[in-house]
């Protein structure tokens, strides 16, 4: 099943302990896009870069199959540009700079054929637009919806007014608090299905995910990496393996949509191995089944 | 199997936001013992009281068929007593007031039989009392011992002696990483182990509780409580299940190790429903294994 995916394109500048990288690819919407590739066609990118973005980029997500058609490219401006530090503890970051540029006046507008896309997967940009691109789509199956902390304290009328069009909202602990001014993690979560959604996935990060419908409560792990270089694009890397597998599959059973939070969870555990979307070049089929099976190893028990 | 809890017994007195107790039942060898008595017997616990200690709390730990010979009782002193306060995020509380009385200079003592306890579980106190413990027993076939941020920082070379006595060693996760200096769990996981103990267990609180041996990592979720009305002792607890369910399997496979810390996440889980011991009171072998039930429908998936 073909998969739209909108967010940012961006040139991140990171910072780790484990070492650095300056104006590497990144943004929402190329974690999302790589990290579904690996599941299904046809992935649709849409986003806007710069006179500045290099072909090699655009070389990349074509090798990955990933349909840029609606990738725009504002002749005469500067790709968006974000730059972080990560400390040791690498629960703690600190921006160092956002450079907004050709992303400022983002209008995400669907190529002909993108409207009939049967998955969505709305990348971490301003409510508003991610209504707009929902105003051009023809009854998809499924509409994920990513959101952050700035939306949700700058633009809250305009994200709950997106909130019931969303499926599936995946958010962070700390969003989910944030929206819901709940602590705890559960009542939050049903206060978020209340405002919309019918399925709410709260990322948790060296400690896992958790899936919440109105039945169903899921909790799987984090992967126990012990040398994660740069923390950037997991949450987006998880989006995309979820809405990759959902893609792939088409099963929105409750048993499918575990499979799916752990297929999300796997390709995050890669996208934090290496630095930019480098942990995400190299996969195939087998590497990923592998890593799913250590998901089983790691939380399976059984009852004596 | 016998199990032997040594730690403290004491009267807490807690507030949260959903209601609060005075001079209740607590300490760490009444929660092990408490929720180890689910399990197997002989439970036999070690700790110290005063004059004031209720006959009630006697008869209800001798209703749960603990054996109480071990709990000496200062006639001339108070029982230790405990005041906290938890917030509405009961991720955070106050320490309001601590009086050792009696516990101040606990000695303790194993009475005739005790030394030749199966299963020991060392409840949070000095280092160096667990390890006077330890010099009493014969041969257990398994130590577990729980420690606190509190010792880590006052006691850390007793605490360093301890540790190769250990099979087990307890920790939540900023112990473990106060212990080690390294904010990544599992590399701080695995340093803990060469400190001596060859398995590590890390409470996570809300996000559950994770299992290091050299071969294996296992991660369990925590119970999506809504409603917790009372945090105090739930780690206690965990040990206590865990322990209980090792003691009456004597299997110390890896496969029973993660049962085992599904059934200390189990009774943690009750513990936290009420105040002090009231919801680990009422339960029984039934309510136990539905519980146990509830955690493989959270946790398991299957692969398609």
């Amino acid at each position: 099943m073909s998969v739209l995916v909108v967010g940012s394109v961006a040139l991140d500048s990171v910072e780790t302990p484990f070492g650095s990288v300056k104006e590497a690819l990144g943004g929402s919407a190329v974690y999302i896009s790589v990290a579904a590739s690996y599941f299904t066609a046809p992935v649709r990118l849409v986003g806007v870069v710069g006179a500045d973005f290099s072909p090699e980029h655009v070389q990349f997500l074509e090798h990955r199959k990933i349909d840029v058609a609606g990738l725009q490219t504002v002749a005469s401006g500067k790709t968006f540009r974000w730059a972080g530090r990560y400390h040791y503890d690498l629960n703690v970051r600190d921006t160092l700079s956002t450079d907004l540029n050709v992303f400022e006046t983002f209008d995400p507008i669907l190529p002909d054929g993108f409207d009939k896309s049967r998955y969505v997967c709305l990348g971490n940009i301003h409510p508003s637009l991610q209504q707009k691109v929902l105003d051009q789509v023809t009854k998809p199956r499924l509409v994920v919806g990513d959101t952050m902390n700035f939306w949700i304290e700058q633009a809250l009328d305009d994200l709950r007014h997106l909130l019931p069009r969303l499926d599936v909202l995946i958010v962070n602990d700390s969003e989910a608090r944030l929206l819901t001014k709940e602590p705890n993690l559960i009542k939050a979560s049903r206060q978020v299905l209340k405002m919309g959604p019918r399925i709410v996935i709260v990322k948790k990060g060296e400690h896992g995910a958790m899936l919440i419908t109105e039945d169903t409560i899921f909790s799987a792990p984090a992967y126990p990496l012990e040398d994660i270089h740069d923390p950037t694009g997991a949450g987006d890397a998880f989006a995309g393996g979820f809405v990759g597998w959902l893609a792939k599959t088409d099963d929105l059973s409750d048993k499918n949509l575990k499979r799916a939070v752990v297929y999300g969870s796997t390709l995050a555990s890669f996208c934090v191995e290496q630095f930019s979307v480098e942990g995400l070049k190299d996969l195939n089929a087998s590497t990923i089944r592998d890593r799913y099976r250590s998901f089983m190893e790691l939380s399976q028990f059984d009852e004596k």
